[in-house]
């Protein structure tokens, strides 16, 4: 099997231009595949497939094999590999459109001496009415309300960017405990398809520093998702303007929630690191 | 640059054939190529190189960058590879030798089908002379002696395998805090030059079992050297035989300590999991 692995600030992916139907066996060849030791490693496996609705179609399998309904950095990846390696050509575009689980997303390539280096993709609109999540509530909207795991309370936003998270402001999230916490509110009762888990450090109005425990995952350097909803999240407290810098691990993401359409913009790099073919 | 991934045991490694010379670069290159986000993810980058001593010559890059003197799984899959790649003849294959930087050791393939699937390795003789461990010492063998770190006392046995180990036993390895206690004596003053730190349990004198913080690494899922030192030190110990299964997290070794000729001989695994090309 022939792959390329690609990351979004350290978010990397096996990426595999797929021929055929995508069996049931899927979810096993991702496992095996993302393994760090006996697999090549990643933190998912996508795939590339054609599609009637759009320029192409990606699907993203976790490393636990199951697979997610959205990945803002995979598809920044999965879009600089489309447009050199399949379209072969980058001098004209100005947009592209991919088919997600969640619908189709438009997406707007930065080229620099005809390669891909940033991709802004439009995230769609922030769903946050509990059902929709989902999340158990009673509450039509949830900011800022109380969380208890393992007896501490912690207040949270809820927020689907397309898939669940759970948006926790702390002190200081450079030494945060992340592993401590993100596993015991990623399956916390509210949620009941468990949620990714954001720990995000306002500094200014424009500039936020974020940590994630993603769902299925683990510590993650990266969520492109998680990164727009770490900015609704600052709107919806008053504490950040609609538009900021993420800081995030190994990088930053430029996001903006646009008052005209709803919708949040995520600008990030992609970056192509090997290709392999796999024995197995 | 082209690569092939390979592991044993787990303890896996990005194998180069190596042109030309080896230069300074080569630590910041063993660094890049085995950040597990950034790189190709590895624990170590092994070079495959002329040799006029042996068939072949070996040397391995941790993922710090800094050379390591030895490492059993790596000279596996290295066998493994050089006979499959570059001899490309594995039918009549009895023996071959490898010049590591402590010497030439000579390997044992088992082949199966024309592909090497298990390699024994003479790993040479122990060696328990403090100062040529190194570790500062006035004893003339440091077997179960005591060895404090973080107010934390252990009896530890000091083995070289050209690489310096500390081995100590505990009554119950796989929940032992490695992580807690690996790094402190790793860096701790007997030890010159550091050390790579095996924690064992005997579960009877043809059964160790063993978890390894390795130095300048971490955790590794297995060192082949460090079962040697493992099952010397079960020897010495007085609680082993000298030949005995180790069980490492995700494999077994089977290791011989010889009393014809005082060296310890390795079996293992060896695999190839993918092949790529590097684009830095």
């Amino acid at each position: 099997m022939k792959f390329t692995k690609m990351h979004g600030l350290g978010n990397d992916f096996v990426v595999v231009q797929w021929e055929g139907e995508v069996s049931a066996q899927i979810h096993g060849l991702a496992e095996a595949v993302c393994d760090r030791h006996f697999g090549i490693g990643a933190d998912g496996l996508v795939l590339i497939l054609p599609s009637d609705k759009a320029d192409f179609k990606m699907r993203i399998f976790n490393a636990d094999g199951q697979e997610s309904q959205q990945c803002g950095n995979a598809i920044r990846c999965v879009t600089k590999y489309f447009l050199e390696r399949i379209r072969q050509s980058t001098s004209e575009v100005d947009t592209c459109t991919v088919e997600t689980s969640i619908g189709v997303q438009q997406v707007w390539p930065k080229i620099r001496n005809g390669l891909v280096k940033e991709v802004t993709v439009d995230m769609g609109a922030p769903i946050l009415i509990p059902a929709k999540i989902p999340l158990r509530s009673t509450l039509s909207r949830v900011i800022n309300q109380p969380i208890t795991v393992g007896q501490q309370q912690f207040d949270f936003t809820a927020i689907s960017m397309g898939n669940p998270h759970l948006v926790i402001e702390v002190e200081d999230v450079q030494h945060f405990p992340v592993d401590k916490w993100g596993p015991l509110l990623e399956k916390h009762d509210y949620y009941p398809e468990k949620t990714n888990v954001e720990f995000i450090t306002i500094q200014n109005r424009n500039e936020l520093t974020m940590r994630v425990w993603e769902r299925g995952v683990g510590i993650t350097l990266a969520c492109g998702s998680g990164a727009c909803a770490a900015l609704v999240a600052a709107v919806l407290l008053e504490k950040a303007d609609r538009s900021a810098v993420i800081h995030l691990p190994k990088g930053d993401l430029q996001i903006e929630w646009r008052e005209e359409n709803d919708h949040v913009y995520m600008t990030g790099a992609a970056e192509s690191v090997f290709d392999g073919v796999w024995q197995q």
